[in-house]
């Protein structure tokens, strides 16, 4: 097999002469998506192999946090007391999806959340029925159980009724990721998937307009492998591919870290475009920047660059990084008064620098160079509502508000070039319906065509409206349904 | 020919059996950009063909102000007495074009800008040599030259020398558009060219990878036409699919005026993904909202429904509308003072409606239902730094800062559902090279295929920094380069 292969440049059906494996379905992918997809694939008689191109399954997922948005009343919810209802978190997961929502995805998702809860389980998942009350972005313990996203701050909470949906596996701290993953690879293996690691995908093998297999590299050389049935393509995002970013996310280039493995360049994406896939939201992705923890940071105030505010401050990190990424160029500041002194020793998570400090906030506004005037008309108005309990102007929670008078004050810098961590990734990916068949620009599909996580546009179509486990919810289930769909496709080769 | 084709099914070219018509270089599209690539394609040698939607040439050039962003010291501008320099205007459109600049195309557009006036004029288009002052969105009278974008106005008076650049081909008033698409649509005519109206071109024709020609119907047939140097696609944005808007550009859902003409459907586009080209910057576009004229208006206050100020209020009305609609669901308002009131019967341009009058500030506050002490502190800090003509929150500049401290006072309603007029347009399309080869997902060359105008990711590439010249500019100028490009192309047919 001379030729490099291209992902623009499907390689024809009637070229190949030599197979170097052979399978019913062809998963692009070894992360959270692709193992759901296998699972489900092979549940359903299919044979199956994996092509990872890490020499190690688990993908994005393996490294994340774990949540899994669910809710409905799941049996985690019920042992820590709390009710949920499908609508209402239908009514947020819609919400938080923004403009860009795809209805379809959201309801099917939030009508299966119970379903996709037991599957999960039955694949040796477990989540300690134990709530984590603290605003955080993980639960710091072994509980599996907190609230994720902006579900209880305006304006999300005019619109639904709140319920703690993080799902995390059973781990202590912060990587959920490694045994969620750890028990779908076990039991995809149990399953007689086989999973070729060290295997990059380079493009697709076509018969006219259909998909019937990838050209993958392996040990320096081009190997064609047949998919009689289809190809899932569940390769990640592109945050690490920084032309892409450039071309088609330009405002993720000011972030700072960005958030996934090495192998997150697109290349599902592009094999899918090479297809005749259609890719949208591109533009998008996830801007954290944790200003929380310590919690008690919710009860700062933060102003831009003129002392304004500009949001409740009681949201998700990843709300409070898409408004500060909006204006990049501006400056931002949390203000804290002498009562918030104590977790000057616990500082926000972020990592950000303290931009000034003052004995009175007319001293604070000049060290931080805010026109005179700025600041302390607005800690004035702030103050004054709040002893009342009210923000008239953003709406921050009752609970949040408490006027910052006690001086000294102190302002941590949270610009976006001030030194604090802006986390980022892509929402991107093919256009896809819920069974996961990819779609072209005119949304017909393309024959044994699939995809998952974030080779797809899922659920998570804004910054501004994310919340942790709306990524890994939408890969596991909606890989499921791919694999399904795939497995179940009989216009495939014969 | 009975298959009804589509955008993302090319006909293969071995299954032609009958052509309706044959040419070198044939071209979808009969607007600004159209007509630029059939005119210098002819002037190569080629035989050229226009397919063009609508039942007569123009597209929506013919209906634009006809605006052309051109400087560095053209005839125009010295006539005026206005020098300008390239690098300034290259340092401007620069950073017009925003983070996902296309910097090759910004520096050979600025490089080429005093050669493309010149050929503008060889077709027959000519400029008043009357430079119109006023703030206004195109030149009320017949003046050729005005400035039209935010040269002036912070922050890119920081870092390029404004000159005035917009070139209004010579007419009476708004309809610029028509006198250059005469000129130019009977330049091509004397050329040969031949403009085929009513023809919708429906799909590409491919041999292999290379593109060969389109089918497009004609009287409810379908048409091969072959194209035996190139086809360039210059059919349009896609502002009047709302299909399309809503998967890649649902920012601008929110807009109430699709700016462009019907067949703005994005057909181009189409096809060129069809035949395996990529596009980009698909989410951005335009968005007018035009607070003025009359000029006065910038001297008022214009404030968010906490009563704060978001931006310089000397800016061009894209970038104000851009700002609105970032956060679509506040409420904005523009405040003037009694010394204003002579304007009333001179409403701004867009349509507001008057949202509340009062005696005081604080009346005027408690009318908007701003939130205690929000616009009165405003206002406050304001007037006194206007009064030392300096404006340090968001630098206005001085010409345009009055106090406003001559009760009573009132406010229009700038809110996006008060009313007003929010016109809109997209901006993304096929990603090219400055030749207008078009380019895949790897930036690879599709063989015989180019595009311009807004077929392609031209100069215009943000809602924040467009200036008014910037896509018939691109359009003609990059237009003309495609239509060289595809006559040149020795890879064609023989």
């Amino acid at each position: 097999m001379p030729k490099k292969s291209s992902s623009d440049q499907p390689r024809a059906l009637a070229d190949i002469n030599e197979w170097y494996a052979q399978c019913d379905v062809l998963i692009l992918g070894g992360g959270g998506a692709g193992m759901c997809a296998a699972i489900e694939a092979a549940d359903a008689g299919a044979s199956v192999i994996v092509l990872e191109a890490a020499s190690d399954a688990g993908g994005s997922t393996a490294m994340a946090g774990g949540l899994i948005y669910m809710g409905g009343g799941t049996p985690t919810q019920q042992a820590c007391g709390f009710d949920d209802d499908i609508e209402e978190m239908y009514k947020y997961l819609l919400m938080a999806s923004g403009p860009n929502a795809d209805e379809s995805k959201v309801r099917l998702y939030c009508d299966s959340t119970l379903e996709h809860y037991t599957w999960l389980t039955e694949q040796g998942v477990t989540f300690k029925p134990e709530y984590y009350a603290g605003k955080h972005t993980n639960t710091p313990n072994c509980a599996g159980l907190m609230i994720t996203g902006n579900e209880e701050a305006w304006p999300y909470n005019q619109h639904s009724v709140a319920a703690p949906r993080g799902h995390k596996p059973l781990i202590k701290g912060d990587h959920g990721g490694i045994p969620l993953m750890e028990n779908l690879i076990r039991r995809a293996t149990e399953k007689g998937v086989s999973i070729r690691c060290d295997a990059r995908a380079l493009t697709s093998i076509m018969d006219g307009r259909r998909v019937c297999g990838l050209i993958a590299r392996i040990d320096g050389h081009e190997c064609a492998f047949l998919a009689r049935r289809g190809v899932v393509l569940c390769g990640g995002g592109f945050i690490m591919n920084d032309d892409m970013v450039a071309r088609y996310a330009p405002r993720l280039v000011r972030g700072n870290y960005p958030n996934g493995n090495p192998n997150d360049t697109g290349a599902g994406i592009r094999i899918g475009l090479g297809a005749g896939g259609a890719a949208i939201n591109m533009h998008e992705g996830f801007i954290c920047t944790p200003f929380y923890p310590p919690g008690e940071f919710l009860e700062a105030m933060i102003v831009d660059g003129n002392g304004q505010r500009f949001i409740n401050e009681d949201v998700y990190h990843g709300r409070m990084g898409s408004a500060i990424l909006d204006r990049p160029d501006q400056r931002y500041y949390l203000i804290i008064d002498s009562r918030h002194f104590d977790v000057l020793n616990r500082p926000p998570n972020g990592g950000y620098p303290v931009a000034g400090t003052g004995d009175t906030i007319e001293e604070l506004e000049t060290e931080l160079k805010i026109p005179a005037g700025g600041l302390c008309n607005t800690l004035q108005q702030y103050n004054r509502f709040a002893a009342e309990g009210k923000d008239p102007l953003f709406h921050k929670a009752e609970k949040y508000l408490t006027p910052l008078d006690q001086p000294p004050y102190a302002a941590y810098d949270l610009s976006i070039d001030a030194g604090g961590y802006f986390a980022v990734m892509t929402f991107g990916g093919l256009d896809t319906l819920t069974t996961g068949e990819v779609l072209t620009i005119e949304r017909n599909t393309v024959p044994g065509l699939y995809a998952a996580g974030r080779n797809s546009a899922g659920l998570p179509r804004c910054a501004e409206g994310y919340a942790s486990g709306m990524s890994i919810g939408d890969a596991t289930f909606f890989g499921r349904l791919a694999g399904r769909s795939a497995a179940a496709n009989t216009q495939g080769l014969t």
